[in-house]
């Protein structure tokens, strides 16, 4: 039997899925999916051979006494060359300059393979199987460390000059903001990803004491260990500061999403990662806000949601394009 | 021989065009443009029959004793749903509400009509004949009383949800900013419209009189006569608050298309529009603020330029209209 395969290398995880060819195409489902922390150090030379070899011991245990491999799809961050399948960079983890990821993979697994932004895979993968499915014109924007998107147009991902279409999180949401290391003030990323509402969560511990105990006592009274998930616990016991936290992150996210509104006008805006996945309270707030921001684009006829996906939007994503990969081999 | 009818109806003024349709097909130019102010008092009954009496004239203006028109595009601004050939409204003129102008025009002269808003067919225009010829994907944005876009991916022009896609002046590009009529604060058209940049004038000479001597005597010494035109005027002169004012003009532009940039990364964005119009240095400037605002996008990639047609673009994208209109008579 003819199968796919699906890698999604991430800045803490690595994630590999496996797929009969037909199965997937026809149900989008991955059959198996194994994640581990991404291997020390983190370079090139750790992560690709123990990607390669998760592939080999998934394609191993089939039971399928023969199995074909017809192509790879890979999900990777940072800034990238699509068409030739070359990593240009990737903040996260450290000697990713100029990897052609795509022909490693693809010379040591003998299949064709095609490489994309996780960003932009997590939008393909939310369109083909997820809150997207059916829509001509959709927006997915994933929340968590960063903030990143990938944008579906006339029902094609977009790529954009230098792949970096969908880069939704260093639109400006705060003027005078900030500084952003992108050279940017007051980028969404900077005032709404999670890593932004733990630095605002300190920020407002340090000035008001008394009224952050309930942050603190979340992060074990540590303010270096303040997390935005410790700020969400505390805003559901009912804390003021963090449901206040909660809220400014709810407007920077509607300002931000108000401008891809009124650029796109798109059917749907998925979004996904920690911060979104929170609770339909907060899915609520974004969108109220959204019409505070919104006047002329019909808002109603838009729907915001979560991904339907969750954290596995991207390496679906991946098996989507792993299917094109091999579709010469079919 | 086939002929094409091109409509542009504005506020302020009525144009229309007439071309052989293999010509335009062929160059993209009108053979001739009428244009002339919207006949009081600016309703549909006064405009319409306005606009097909010039067409009629036009047509019996031919050399060719026997005209053949095979299709007329319409440009308005407002909203309007394309597919129905509806303007759902036209806020610069009265009475405006759910006129069926494309049927109105289409019967009237016995041919196919087609009708979109007057930015996406500047978007069309310069797409098929002007500054973005031969690209993917483009936007256009126009700056004058207010600010209009258009977007084009794929080659093709991107509607969105109530034809809503390019509504690009109400992105938010100063937070807590002056409120637009829209609903949202500090859009992009209540900072850099002609409109926008008149009233921070005035607001400016008010609170600096010395200093805003010379914007008033561009205006004749009435603060309620100061325009866009005669601030830039003053800048040209060295007058230090006018060349404050379009600093921050081109400060408000800049992070506006950086959002758009954010999302589409495209290889051209196209300004019309009187203000667009005013100079190179004007551009220059925005050019220069916008590498603050944008970092991971490569901005070297995407050219920011005048539009190629002026005030015509969406002419000529209703002329590129009139040829999809007319092309089962072809």
């Amino acid at each position: 039997m003819q199968h796919i395969l699906a890698v999604d290398i991430g800045g803490t995880k690595i994630a590999v899925g496996i797929a009969e060819r037909s199965v997937f195409a026809e149900r989008g489902t991955l059959a198996r999916i194994v994640t581990e922390r991404v291997p020390a150090p983190g370079t090139p030379a750790a992560v690709v051979p123990r990607v390669i070899a998760i592939a080999r011991e998934l394609l191993g245990e089939l039971s399928d006494p023969d199995p074909l491999l017809s192509g790879i799809g890979i999900a990777i961050g940072g800034p990238l060359d699509h068409r030739e399948g070359v990593v240009i960079n990737f903040p996260h983890l450290p000697e990713w300059r100029n990897v052609p990821l795509r022909d490693m993979l693809s010379d040591a697994l003998g299949v064709p393979a095609l490489l994309d932004n996780d960003a932009n895979l997590g939008a393909l993968g939310e369109h083909a199987w997820g809150a997207g499915r059916g829509v001509d014109d959709m927006v997915y924007m994933t929340i968590s460390t960063g903030i990143g998107g990938g944008v579906i147009v006339g029902g094609r991902l977009l790529h954009g000059v230098g792949s970096a279409a969908g880069e939704v999180g260093h639109i400006t949401v705060q003027t005078g903001g900030p500084r952003c290391p992108c050279g940017n003030a007051g980028c969404l990323e900077m005032m709404a990803s999670g890593t932004a509402i733990a630095r605002r969560a300190r920020q407002a511990v340090a000035e008001f004491p008394d009224a952050g105990a309930g942050i603190l006592e979340q992060a074990g009274g540590d303010p270096l260990s303040i997390r935005a998930e410790g700020v969400w616990a505390a805003a559901l016991e009912g804390d003021a500061l963090a449901i206040g936290l909660w809220e400014e992150t709810a407007e920077y996210l509607a300002i931000g999403l108000a401008a891809i509104v009124h650029v796109l006008a798109p059917q749907v805006m998925v979004l996904g990662g920690g911060v979104a996945q929170t609770d339909e309270r907060f899915l609520d707030a974004v969108r109220s806000r959204m019409r505070d921001h919104v006047g002329y684009v019909p808002l109603e006829r838009i729907s915001v949601v979560r991904s339907a996906l969750g954290s596995n939007s991207p390496l679906i994503g991946a098996a989507v394009l792993a299917l094109e990969a091999g579709r010469d081999r079919q």
